[in-house]
């Protein structure tokens, strides 16, 4: 029996949940850990080519030598999760800034409920003639006579449950239709009076997170919020990863992740609605449903194919999917509720664009708006009331967390705000008031702004020969120590160091959204003296300190009044399609007066990402407000 | 371990096929069969009510005593396998006529295609442009534009193999479209031309058989018909069997056994259709379905509960369920093909009756018809034009094998046509020229107008006491012998006789069907002389002696040239619907103009059914071209 020993599992523990799961020889530490449930970070899918999966195991495995682990490191026994074999029993300690955890995610939004209501959905309550020999007409006719509309179509599972329905209310049904644009059915039939109630679902779905609001139909309220990481991240932080993945055979799997991530926030919002409303409902009661998302998270969502997404020339399936049914989607509602998806403009300008822009109002305003979404791609709409055009720039995660060697979300142990004093020590904040872990992306922003002030940096971005303690050679060129390794969280192995790779991977990112908006700005004939308001929409926003991002030349430098933050746009706008089908029309308007820019082949932009590869431009006279020494002044606390 | 040792599983063998099952104690022989996947005929689902589920078990069993087994047959080993307890390893012969097996089922109808042909769905061959960086919209808008009809939905399965298609066809690919009322979405998108083929499946669904075409939708031809039992039928003969079985937790059962017959079909359709057009289909490219059948069928099909059918005051589900997808109903086609059912007027008359209406073209005549279907349940419909009146009398299954000692399908074996002669001997006709096991129901007409004639029983069809050797006392009171054992099929156990219990459930029957006609004809102020035509339809119909039914008081007595036999009306209406939007239209006119009357609690009724039971009637006045001698010698071949 050889071969059966040879095949015999191992169990693996994961430190610090104790989670232990049993796995066959030759399975990499990282599919070890999906096995169990824990969520290492792999920007790169697990290819090895991020770096970002340390782990430190303990027990018989096998790792090569790998580039993103140092020698310091290495003697440590830290390995990455992706390149390390299972060759015995495991102990393996997640590194804090490897795991994905729960963070502080944006899920605040302004007020914005639209009047008049009218979602899509709507409640009879009807008092039918009971059945007799001399009238026993079949019950949907009944109930289409008791409506005074017939031929109402009714889907087969919900006409399933309705004699049942109708002889348990006694005749008496609250019955709820689907009817806007071509849709008119009917989507479920309760016994007795329900028209007091009225449920619906809200969801923006981000490539990093995902947010979603149970909604009261009939006032517009937000009874619950929930949001959670997308489970995709661990196969990939950013789109193309993830498009990848899904080619190299893992759709599937992608498509299961996402609808994990929005059923179990579904499962979350009921529990609490039900505690908030004090009655019982279930996730029967969620009758429609609406998704706001990015062009390839509601791909992937709803299981279409990203390929040719991925690949010039960037063709979606579809932009518009029409009311799709929830069972179609395996989504945790009724399954006759329909999904609505705000429509995506182009592969890199979603259903959430969309959406940011029927929250922020630009689309009825006379004057000229520019909104900049950052999250882990960036997306630029540029318009007023009779015409707008969009663009995306592939921002990158820099600002999330990704390809940067001290970067990480905005979740507890990152730094959100940091200062350089006059001796070139920091002062910073960390969420949730630990000891650090890594710098999220507004700490960054402070981080490059300070450093540049302090001349730490230069122009470009380089870190200078100051012959301090803090500034030394690492093998990605110089380094600054942010913090040392025994103030620290556990398990540090190294000092918090921020290095010319990090700092060039910034630069760009900065580069590509200032860029992109210039290069709108300059389509269009106009000047930014011309912009009445710039909208900032997007979780990244919440936490950035506008003065320091205009500072390193990220945001165009116009009084500060100008700005106007507005949150998390999409889950907004999917709010607002939700509940009124004027807002739904405007929603088609503006995707259909939007134009769409493609920068990846656009000479301009090119040309506008190379000027701004510097801090703040190489045209100083873009930013006349912020001369560096005063800004840096005037932005401390 | 003797709860191990109590469990161990017993083999069960059935002869003569030779299939073997394992079985847990404590099953009966009827459960083990199901198992097996012998189809043994139990019109009362497995009570020990009907009688009809006799085998010969070799081995250990154990069986009660039956009221259905002779003393005779008890002492050849006879038992009900609804009683037999299986309880070691055992051999199970199958009586034949316990056995249901392939039988002559009625598969042709009259040619009839409606012009011009407009099924609901349809194909359009679109060159698109290739998509370029600088024209990139999605794939389902490039179709839209192609089409030159904008926001046509999709459903999810079929967007998903959009993109591939596209490419695929190199830009060029054939959709079909589902477009008819308020249905109208792409239902299927082919790489290339494949404009020239668009199929469809027309089904007639019978309690007892399921018939089908595959039709050719561009021009009205049918390319190949299959038909096969209803695999429900060993869970019950007649409807309020399988009604209660499903009751009493049989519902997902009945439903699959109905979608596995009916998929059966299509298989063998798609394979017979690929050899007869001489390329290769698959389920994939049936892209319509139309339906007919009686209420209780469809409901059991769609999945729809029938416990308000069986109750008074029996009210259906729906009538119209409008245009289902092929996915709700598991049915082997395009997942995003349409399901039309021809829409059921009440309980007991179903979309069948509607599309024999359709398929005998009565409802656009002016003069008055007459249209009987005697399947296992009577259906009338009196009307013309302008109206139209229907009703439902339970015929029962005597004419379809059941509640008859003798009786039996019209399968190889059952015996077709009979005489009898002067002597009382016997000269009669087998299906499939075997030697004879039963008699199918136009033999049973054949036999009672015979017996009537020669004197053997009387008006009251009691058999006379004419002490002859034919003629004997058994448990049901005296029988006539119609065959000897030793003459008999193989396994025959007991002489084939026919008993006064058989011929009063054969009595009670005919008078029903006669006194269904009657009540229409009264109620609507109508004689049978103002009859222009009577109709006959069903599988029944076409083994019978229209002569012979006369004779016994079964149909009315009007000059035989008046009589039409349209044969399977259900599948050819069925087959119209599926072909022409006018017969579509026309299908809803008579759905909207027929009335429904209700025997069940019809006084008149209950006066013309008792005034039928005699031979041929109380009133000889009312057959009066079939004065018995004549009659008899008028009928003979």
């Amino acid at each position: 029996m050889e071969g059966a020993e040879s095949d015999r599992a191992f169990v693996v523990r994961f430190a610090p949940d104790g989670r232990s799961v049993s796995v066959r020889p030759r399975t990499t530490i990282l599919e070890a850990s999906r096995e169990a449930g824990i969520s290492i970070d792999a920007v790169c899918g697990g290819e090895g080519k991020c770096g970002r999966c340390k782990v430190k195991p303990q027990g018989r495995y096998s790792a090569p030598k790998s580039s993103f682990v140092s020698a310091e490191e290495a003697a440590a026994g830290i390995v990455l999760a992706c390149e390390a074999i299972v060759e015995g029993d495991l102990t393996v300690e997640v590194l804090p800034r490897s795991l994905v955890g729960r963070h502080q995610i944006l899920t605040k939004s302004i007020e914005d409920i639209p009047r008049p209501l009218s979602p899509w959905v709507r409640k009879e309550y009807l008092r039918l003639p009971k059945a007799t020999i001399w009238d026993n007409v079949a019950d949907l006719e009944r109930l289409w006579r008791g409506l005074g509309i017939g031929g109402l179509p009714m889907p087969l599972e919900a006409l399933r449950g309705l004699p049942n329905a109708i002889r348990t209310g006694n005749w008496q049904v609250t019955i709820t239709l689907s009817n806007a644009d071509s849709l008119d059915e009917i989507t479920r039939v309760e016994p007795g009076d329900k028209s007091a109630e009225l449920l619906g679902i809200a969801v923006d779905i981000g490539t990093t997170t995902v947010v979603a609001d149970l909604v009261d139909l009939l006032d517009g309220t937000v009874i619950a919020t929930a949001s959670d990481y997308n489970h995709q991240v661990s196969r990939g932080e950013d789109v193309i990863a993830r498009m990848m993945f899904s080619e190299e055979g893992g759709a599937e799997e992608l498509m299961t992740l996402v609808r994990e991530t929005i059923n179990g926030l579904i499962e979350r919002l009921v529990h609490e609605g039900s505690r908030r409303l004090g009655g019982s409902i279930t996730d029967q009661d969620i009758v429609s449903v609406s998704i706001a998302g990015n062009t390839i998270m509601t791909h992937f969502y709803a299981g279409l194919p990203t390929k040719h997404l991925r690949l010039e020339p960037y063709v979606p399936v579809a932009y518009h999917t029409g009311y799709l049914k929830a069972s179609e989607l395996n989504l945790k509602a009724n399954s006759a509720a329909r999904v609505l998806f705000s429509p995506s403009r182009a592969g890199y300008v979603g259903g959430d664009v969309i959406a940011d822009v029927l929250s922020s109002g630009m689309h009825l305003s006379s004057k000229l708006t520019l909104l900049i979404d950052v999250g882990t791609n960036g997306e630029i709409v540029l318009g007023r009331k009779d015409w707008m055009v969009s663009c995306s720039c592939s921002a990158g995660p820099a600002f999330e967390g990704g390809e940067v060697s001290c970067g990480m979300r905005a979740m507890d142990g990152a730094i959100d705000k940091i200062r350089v004093d006059e001796d070139l020590s920091t002062t910073y904040h960390v969420l949730g008031e630990k000891a650090p872990v890594g710098i999220c992306g507004s700490g960054l922003i402070d981080l490059v702004a300070e450093m540049y002030c302090r001349g730490i940096i230069d122009r470009k971005a380089r870190i200078q020969d100051l012959r301090i303690d803090r500034i030394r050679t690492s093998e990605s060129g110089r380094e600054y120590v942010v913090e040392w390794k025994d103030r620290l969280g556990a398990g540090a192995v190294s000092d918090l160091a921020i290095n010319d790779a990090d700092l060039q991977n910034l630069l760009r990112t900065k580069a590509a959204i200032y860029g992109a908006c210039s290069t709108l700005l300059r389509k269009m004939g106009e000047n930014l003296s011309a912009v009445s308001s710039i909208v900032i929409a997007g979780g990244f926003g919440y936490h950035l300190d506008i003065a320091r991002a205009i500072m390193i030349g990220m945001f165009p430098d116009v009084p500060q009044e100008k700005y106007r933050y507005i949150g998390n746009g999409s889950l907004g706008g999917a709010r607002m399609a939700l509940l009124s089908a004027k807002k739904r029309k405007e929603m088609n308007e503006i995707f259909n007066k939007m134009t769409y820019l493609e920068l990846s082949v656009d000479n301009d932009f090119y040309s506008e990402f190379s000027s701004s590869l510097f801090i703040p431009h190489t045209d100083i006279g873009k930013f006349p407000s912020a001369p560096l020494e005063r800004a840096c002044e005037g932005a401390k606390d």
